[in-house]
């Protein structure tokens, strides 16, 4: 059976239909540990929600070790090593997390000095770092040269210049990439193919700009080529994008292994991240062994196709084990039914936090799913949107959804699936303090990120 | 002449059409204070921009105290009293700037406990402080009840019961009023009117709900209706929306007025925020006088119609005071030209902040100007993208803006207008620490709030 067919789900409803299905926690969206009692009261690690709010307050976002590091084993485990597979940390960082990656054996990837700095911080072996970015200074380069960074992933012609002097000064040689462009664009199932891309990240394929870039770095003193790097997307399930873009890039790799500069250790092709997560019961899970043992195959088929040994490859993956790990906890208050213009009813559902722990559904119109965490509830399924509590009528952390009609102020609501680029991009909107992050394994729970106070803000002011 | 007609703008080119325009500043869009020296360096508040980079690094939020407080003034007078006019903290604000508005003589609006802790900080007065929120706790309503609030903006009937069982409890009576919506939406110069509104906040008046909430508010022990409020938009350079909302809203004042529980002091028609700012050159100033003075002559005439005493108005202003009072100032990185599917040129200038410090570009699509800082330019005018260090695709200061060619790393810009809405959303994505905001007034430069380290980031971890 074609393993990508293999992987593809059943028809998936789009919404909740009864209130049974309801109070059933969608164990594909919710992390792995997540379990309902006989009490109603729902679990993840083995600590109770209701619990939790009671002693580390609402909102809280919720790290479920096990499913963070269970996700790490698979991914190395599908993709042939941990050390291919580099844990993107913007998804979302802490000194914690950071020594979880490493003691699961993954690589890290890391776009800024500060995710750096963070990283070092945790004692990550910098030998197994790869650094991004469209604007690394001198400082961010120079950090990571010293640090003795595996590689740096290139993405200007300034860089090549700036990278080769910090070297030489350090008396040191970096370990480098060239950031492609190939033209391919995944969203979910779909990809289209450009020979041009309009973005900041880069060198175009199309353009003869990546053969220049790669050139240029086997030319700079300082600098070793070891490979090239794309991304094509993200909320990514299958091979298909992966593979084009990477037979696209094997033109290039050709010609850069016929160079005379051309090191025995030019063998990384890193095919980015991107890897999706179902954020809501009727999207699919990532089918992890499946999608990489295609790529894989595939890959070594156009290797061969062009004649060249096959490269090792390389995958960053930050959303796909950060994401479904973690939830965000809020109490409801107020319950509002507003007539609509159609003359049906909405409810709006207030909880404690919104777009100040989580932008993404203003931002990006993210879709997320919640489920009643202090209860059985047993009411009727009524349209429902949940908003936040910030003064922006765009507070809109779940536009539309259908819950029971019992849920009632002081009710304890989970939000599934927040755990990449919800905290990492939280902010201080009307004066929120950012939420704790409390990680639960094996019936313990403990502050990994501790709940702000307004003191941390009045520490900022002269 | 009318007074709305008067104060439209002469057609505005869309576009800055020489090298010679892009030298020039847009008195219009940027700080008051505003002036290029005979060297090409350009001062804010008679502090040199590049010299206050060289102090204080970029980015750095450059805050123009006499800007701000010319405008505080500017809305006192044209709305017949300081006392009137309600800052609206969730656009900025620090303990300086509630002094700022403090000693201006305005009110001030705050939508979380977070706010009004950072006003009573700073010891604003309580007696000139309102209190907004979809989703009050009663900590947040008891913490405002027992300062002495002036207003509470009553948003649910659950919130009614809840403040008259706090005020009672406090052996003090509380005075509020009640958020209606009007069913009327405003953006810039056009406006809709429906009878619904589909949102989470107030009462619809069309349904009655906000009637009933009214007098809810009249029969709870406790609480005295001082009058109605209600928003009907952003962006908003004229009076027709916010008449047009006021003309629905005398229809209940006048029934209320007639309740026998409505006492002398039921006078206050709030009439929300909303009003604009010019954000690039082709967009026009708001004219508070002109837009002021017809608006409280039109409530006076719908009033007169109504057969009711003319209101008091409060307005609420956010974005119009701290708005056009403040710029970003970045240095220049990496510069790259990437060609587009139309085999024309784009360049890509990266700045060493972004979306982090910026999230209004991606968020609401918005526009902002920019401007070399540290020099006069001399280069031809070229398609250019300005682009955050953010490792993500979308992280776009300004999408698509003429710059001169000689624009070149370590050059300094200045993105206009951003004191509204973007310190206060920031967030710490890619690990990146929040810039400073630095008040600069009389040829002096002090920090309000000073950059974040990593130390602020790590005190959080447990």
């Amino acid at each position: 059976m074609d393993p990508v067919t293999a992987q593809q789900p059943t028809p998936l409803r789009r919404r909740t239909a009864t209130t049974e299905e309801f109070n059933l926690i969608p164990a594909h969206v919710f992390p792995r540990t997540t379990r309902r009692a006989e009490n109603g009261e729902v679990a993840i690690g083995g600590v109770s929600l209701p619990e939790l709010a009671a002693t580390h307050g609402t909102p809280s976002f919720v790290m479920d070790e096990a499913d963070f590091r269970s996700r790490c084993r698979e991914m190395a485990e599908a993709f042939g090593g941990g050390e291919r597979v580099h844990y993107a940390s913007k998804a979302f960082i802490s000194t914690a997390v950071c020594r979880w990656v490493a003691e699961e054996g993954l690589s890290l990837d890391v776009a800024s000095l500060g995710e750096l700095r963070i990283a070092l911080h945790a004692d990550f072996p910098a030998e197994r770092i790869t650094v991004h970015g469209n604007n690394k200074n001198e400082e961010f380069l120079r950090a990571a040269v010293e640090a003795g960074v595996e590689l740096i992933v290139i993405d200007s012609l300034q860089e090549i210049a700036e990278l080769s002097r910090v070297a030489r000064d350090l008396g040191t040689t970096q370990d480098v990439l060239v950031r492609v462009t190939p033209g391919v664009h995944v969203d979910t199932h779909e990809f289209i193919a450009t020979s041009h891309e309009d973005q900041k990240f880069g060198f175009s394929l199309a353009s003869g700009k990546a053969k220049q870039a790669a050139e240029e770095c086997l030319a700079a003193d300082g600098l070793v080529l070891r490979g090239l790097h794309c991304h094509v997307g993200s909320q990514v399930f299958d091979a298909d994008g992966f593979v084009l873009a990477a037979e696209r890039l094997l033109g290039l790799w050709k010609q850069l292994l016929s160079h005379e500069a051309t090191g025995a250790d030019f063998n990384v092709l890193d095919l980015g991240g991107g890897y999706g997560i179902a954020y809501t019961p009727d999207q699919e899970a990532l089918d992890v062994a499946s999608v990489a043992r295609n790529l894989l195959a595939k890959v070594a088929e156009a290797a061969e196709e062009a004649g060249v040994p096959t490269p090792i490859v390389n995958v960053e993956p930050g959303r796909a084990i950060a994401g479904p790990a973690m939830v965000t906890i809020y109490r409801v208050g107020t319950v509002k039914d507003v007539e609509t213009s159609d003359h049906t009813v909405r409810r709006y559902v207030s909880v404690d936090g919104g777009m100040s722990d989580n932008i993404r559904p203003a931002l990006y119109q993210a879709e997320y799913d919640v489920r009643v965490v202090n209860r059985e509830v047993s009411g009727t399924l009524v349209p429902t949107r949940i908003v936040g509590s910030h003064c922006e009528s765009g507070d809109i952390l779940i536009n539309d959804v259908p819950v029971p009609d019992d849920v009632a102020p002081g009710d304890l609501l989970a939000i599934a699936a927040t755990g990449a680029y919800c905290y990492s991009m939280s902010s201080r909107y009307n004066m929120f303090l950012r939420p704790p992050v409390i990680t639960v394994a094996d019936g313990q729970d403990r502050v990994m990120i501790r709940r702000e106070r307004l003191e941390d803000i009045l520490a900022l002011e002269g």
